[in-house]
């Protein structure tokens, strides 16, 4: 069964409003084994409007529609279907006395365009709207059904889940989909394909693999279809497990947990402490520890050394290791880390060094440069890292792969 | 001229992906004068994403499509395109050149897929993508032209700017519209709305207001239409300047300017340094302060001080203080506050420490209270503030006030 999705409303083309009930309507159908085959937002235009129908119903068994369903000159879906379906308009006394009762209970005086929100099509089947005044509206022309909904978002989740999905399953056999995201951290797209190429060609028909790449993080979505659940969820989950063998090191998590929540997971379980030291990130690696909600269970807080100053009075870097070996080096940044460790009295510190940019990269340590290190109590080690030349990206990255590094030595891969 | 947008990917149809790329471009477009009517989003398929253009094709001037434009087997853009416009590959010398520049400079090996990546069609006019790996493509066909770029959110809009918009500009005629956001904050939209009553009612005809509220920042986009360029420009510059009188504090800048650059620019220009000592905004503080490129010149650092060791060893706090008050008190942000000023020895420190949720309220101190101190040479001072439930924007808030504080105390307002 395909279905597509119609949001009306010039606020969608303007960027004004991010269209996410169309994202929200689309992960509830997905789940319900539902196949959502085009999102379309079109404008507040009659014309615009019949011509996305007349589109869409070559194409789809089901076209849900959202928005133009309130009581202002501006709402003209209805009258746009009634044209669409030649519906004459007729008063349909259950709306009426519900909006009567739902002005009543807010205490506001009931006018005359909310009266009017009781005329409906007399060719479609009206699908109570219980906490609002636009009905729903479902039609069916040519094999094809189509259901117009208000775009407000609460009242548009009430109709989908109390009365479109139920309706529609109903209807059509659906089969179950099963979607698993992998999280990756630690080597690129490019290479990560390479990596998974065998894997990736093994995978059976009936999962589909798509890569999804955020700087530093690259997600693999599997998407399996079939009509056993159980047997579904475990053929995607065994070709998880198979994964591990091609990549061990770089999967971190499932299903868009982020890095730093797998970490804080990992080391509240083992019940161990941790501590930053800042340079080039700036206290964004603390940041995101920190927006976890628990986080100070097991972090213990940071030192963002942005100056030498700090570095030296606040970490304990010598002087002379800063001036021998400038501030971005394999010396100063594993003193941060120790300094870091000692100062906040934890079981792991991690400390970053770099020229995040644009300014400040010279030939032998361009923009990007970065030095992550990482301090236990069996000792002290880092890592050289050439990142890019945009300043977020590089703060981005470098504290995710400062992440990941204490991940893999927690873990001891 | 019309424009339409095609958003290629299955994660936006399964709802994985809410399609902020769309609702970005809708608005360039319309600030450049140029009308969206179409938004579509449709699957990784072939025969889809061909139906979309052919569409599109008969409705708009201007096709901009996005996505599936990525080295890996699951990005079919460019092949589609080829069938479509009927093009040959063709191996393109610049762009190999270019990516791999960008694998060398990053010190990762180049595969075999990224090298394919260079064969573009033959019949197109190729815009380079200076900060990714897939080039745009620029095609026209019976007078609709098609520009497909990346996905990558950073990747498309570096197109878009450089290349898409001017290109547009120089080839349709399209009216002169002046857009001016002033930035303000510390005042919530309703009492902004308040404030400013008259002033918007007072505004001309052809200036439209729209508020556009963030949590702690309220912007207000003026949009003017006219003929005459700078005409328009002084109209609209006129009526920033009469804003002032009604809400002298809360602008803070113009045209989506920080309110982290904007302090930066001001403690650049007097010359001042800037420490923080952050408990519940756990860094985030110090993350937006040097995610702004030559911050190092103001701002010296931070202590994280997630623990109350952290406060007593690396800010000073009395241990007494932290236990006869409490964390979250007047007395322990204003010694952190203190302690920072003369750690960081800097002219002002900012400090924070509050309950940033979930866990952790109690009746006389729920979840969103939140201590902001300022230390200057000539003292310290501190504001209690309650925010909501939700911890990442009780930290977002916590942040942008503290901030805002320092601004007002700087500039003496």
């Amino acid at each position: 069964m395909k279905a597509e999705i119609i949001s009306i409303g010039d606020e969608l083309l303007i960027g004004q409003v991010v269209n996410t009930n169309a994202s929200w309507m689309a992960v509830e159908l997905n789940l319900a084994g539902i196949n959502v085959v085009q999102i379309s937002s079109v404008s507040d235009e009659g014309e615009h409007i019949q011509n996305a129908l007349q589109e869409a119903e070559t194409r789809a068994d089901v076209v849900l529609l959202t928005g133009g369903l309130g009581p202002t000159k501006d709402d003209i879906t209805k009258k746009v279907m009634m044209d669409y379906f030649g519906s004459k308009p007729k008063f349909h006394e259950p709306t009426y006395q519900h909006i009567k009762n739902l002005f009543s209970k807010r205490s506001y005086p009931l006018s005359e365009v909310n009266r009017l929100q009781a005329y409906l099509p007399d060719n479609c089947t009206i699908l109570p709207n219980r906490v609002g005044t636009a009905a729903g509206m479902w039609f069916e022309k040519n094999d094809t059904i189509f259901v117009s909904m208000p775009g407000v978002p609460f009242e548009m989740k009430t109709l989908i889940w109390e009365q479109v999905i139920p309706n529609l399953k109903k209807r059509f056999k659906t089969p179950f989909i099963y979607h698993k995201t992998i999280m990756t951290t630690g080597i690129g797209e490019s290479m990560l394909a390479e990596k998974i190429e065998k894997w990736e060609s093994g995978l059976p028909d009936n999962i589909k693999l798509a890569y999804l790449p955020q700087p530093g993080i690259v997600r693999l979505r599997l998407s399996a279809e079939g009509f056993d659940e159980d047997k579904t969820k475990t053929q995607v989950d065994e070709q998880c497990e198979l994964l591990k063998n091609y990549v061990p090191k770089a999967i971190f998590g499932y299903n868009d947990i982020s890095l730093e929540e797998t970490l804080a997971n990992i080391l509240k379980e083992k019940g161990l402490t941790l501590a930053t030291a800042e340079s080039c990130t700036g206290g964004y690696i603390s940041h995101l520890i920190t927006s976890i909600a628990g986080s100070s269970e097991f972090f213990m807080g940071s030192v963002v050394s942005y100056s030498n100053e700090a570095k030296m009075n606040l970490l304990s870097v010598n002087k002379n290791v800063i001036e021998n070996y400038g501030a971005v080096s394999k010396e100063v940044v594993e003193k941060m880390a120790v300094g870091a460790r000692e100062k906040f009295n934890t079981d792991y510190a991690i400390s970053t060094s770099g020229i995040a940019g644009p300014d400040g990269g010279t030939e032998e340590k361009p923009v990007g440069t970065v030095w992550i290190g990482i301090a236990t109590k069996k000792g002290v080690q880092s890592k050289l890292f050439h990142f890019g030349e945009h300043r977020g990206r590089n703060i981005r990255r470098s504290a995710l792969m400062a992440l990941n590094l204490l991940r893999l030595e927690v873990l001891g891969l």
